[in-house]
């Protein structure tokens, strides 16, 4: 059971509670990536002491690896992976798709061969749904097609066409709404293709309403203007949630246009990177300048990394090649990705979003 | 400033406690391995909450990175590591000997090619004393030359020898008796060599004395051999360190023989490779065996990865590279190693050392 509830709105932006088995989250949030069921880095107590109650995680993934029966068998996700609270999985669409030649789309599923062993297997909309539901995660993403940037109309229509299909087959499959079942647009960057994949899924009883095909590779400029068109709309009363973004600037851009969920490989993944967000931009802490700079990664922050550390530190740990590396760095970065949701949430609630969100940027500067 | 007592003795084990600027532990103890100014896969937090108060790091891997200069602006190696509790060094003797080809060793000091960039070095006991006491460590070893094994007689006598000398040069060369100087006895596997420089060293007023030269490749009985002839040689008042030993048998073995201090990368390596401790002996994460054993590595222990994951989880993160495998793995280990030592320094407390040996080493086998 999901409830989803607006608990303020300031122009399009909304302030909004996620209720279900495993807790609530606030919204708008941002959703560390833990693909393998393990945000990489952080262990499911520091996920929870930087205030997130909701991770995303991964059917293609963990079908592979360590396969439904193994989650099954474990009393499900939860007890599995030893994360107490709200999971999302997503479908493994994109993942699927990103597999290239070794994937083949039929009307009936995806067929392709795994990436680690080069075994073959087949997803179907049912099959996914299945898997979410006997994994029991609380809220699972529908099978799509995931359209590439760049494609043409005739594609972009093909595949949105049978998203929507995929979408209802889906729908049909459901045995329990103890998982949430979220619909996914796509439609590819042609606003007719992407408002009519909206009227269709709108019409059906999804929990929530998802746009994906985006930050594909398309121009940012396409990102925002397909992110301002869908968002408002898709259905007033649920959740929405731009999937795969992303970057500070278009969080902020996104929830502008009413987006309420967000997931991005980004502030895990340039931890391991060396890459560090901070008030004033991105840093990168392999630079020889931090050799003996002995102040905090981002002097306005709280992290656990910024109270104990210094770049200097964190520079040695990095090209020194050590894990520790990535521990503090992860920590850091989504200490700040929560901090942010955290202030967008309070700008909401005090009608000044706008305000909050040109100060944001003009401190941060994409500096490295 | 360094202060030891001895609380308790049961046979030649002995029950202590050691004392300087940065706090107090426990002994015997074990210090974890944090080589690079890191122990790898856990946060200082962690090792702390796991009750170590002194950890060992490395002359020779600090003074390659960050460097001295970097350890000296940032106020101490306590201010840059962020590691508040007591530090003792390795002079890194151990490390240049494993150089092989890129070191040669003369009277005045050992010159060496860094293992990162080739660039050409030169350690004398002078400099190693200076970095020690410069990089503010608690607990300094001099620079001694390791003996390997095997070694003819004449080499360990040359060898054990030059110890001696730069023993004395290193005593000559201290400033401060903040940084504590710890002497290292050699003489390979020679039992009149060993017990020479015991007589040389002991004349000498060191704050502690270690054996070192063991674990270098001997079989496991002329290591027993050796520390049991020695042990009980050195200074009675002074803290005694068996350097990079061991696995649980060889601790209780030395303790037995009236070791104090003890360090070895075994159970942070070995998490790295999916090896766990256990009361009954060594498991392997990996094994198949576990991909659906949902109870936890060790059931009679309490650490945090106990607690909260089970090896089938361990299992997973493992055989899918994920780096939380490292840090659960890690935790799991340390605290084994921590309890362990707990054991022995009660059961020393009881008088029933000899007792609680013969038990825990009839629980525990190398199982794997």
């Amino acid at each position: 059971m999901l409830n989803f509830e607006i608990l303020k709105t300031d122009g399009l932006a909304r302030r909004g509670r996620l209720k279900g088995t495993h807790g609530e989250t606030e919204t708008p949030c941002f959703m560390p990536v833990g693909t393998l069921g393990a945000v990489k880095g952080v262990t499911w107590d520091k996920v929870e002491e930087m205030g997130y109650s909701l991770v995303l995680s991964n059917v293609y993934h963990l079908y592979l690896r360590p396969g439904l029966e193994v989650l099954k068998e474990a009393g499900g996700i939860h007890r599995f992976t030893g994360w107490k609270k709200l999971i999302l999985t997503d479908s493994g669409g994109f993942q699927v798709f990103s597999l290239g030649k070794l994937m083949e789309i039929k009307e009936e599923g995806i067929a392709f061969k795994s990436h680690i062993d080069g075994s073959k297997h087949f997803f179907t909309p049912e099959f996914v749904v299945k898997f979410e539901e006997e994994a029991g995660v609380d809220i699972g993403m529908v099978l799509d097609e995931c359209t590439p940037y760049p494609a043409t109309y005739e594609y972009a229509k093909h595949s949105m066409e049978r998203t929507v299909r995929w979408a209802l087959r889906s729908l049909e499959a459901r045995t329990t709404d103890a998982t949430a079942l979220f619909a996914i647009v796509q439609g590819g960057i042609y606003e007719d293709l992407r408002l009519r994949c909206v009227e269709e899924l709108s019409r059906l009883p999804f929990d929530g309403y998802a746009i994906g095909g985006l930050s594909v590779g398309e121009p940012k400029d396409e990102m925002y203007r397909i992110t301002r068109l869908v968002a408002p709309q898709l259905p007033h009363d649920k959740p929405r949630y731009l999937m795969g973004v992303g970057k500070p600037e278009d969080i902020l851009e996104a929830v502008e246009a009413g987006i309420d969920m967000f997931d991005c490989v980004i502030p895990t993944r340039n931890a391991r990177n060396g890459t560090l967000y901070t008030s004033t931009g991105r840093i990168n802490i392999k630079s020889a300048k931090y050799k003996k700079d002995f102040s905090p990664p981002d002097p306005e922050c709280d992290c656990f990394t910024c109270r104990n550390y210094s770049k200097a530190y964190l520079r040695h740990l990095y090209v020194s090649g050590e894990v520790n590396a990535v521990i503090l760095n992860t920590i850091h970065n989504l200490h700040f990705y929560g901090k942010l949701m955290e202030r967008i949430r309070k700008s909401i609630e005090e009608g000044r979003f706008a305000q909050f969100k040109e100060e944001f940027l003009k401190n941060y500067a994409e500096t490295e």
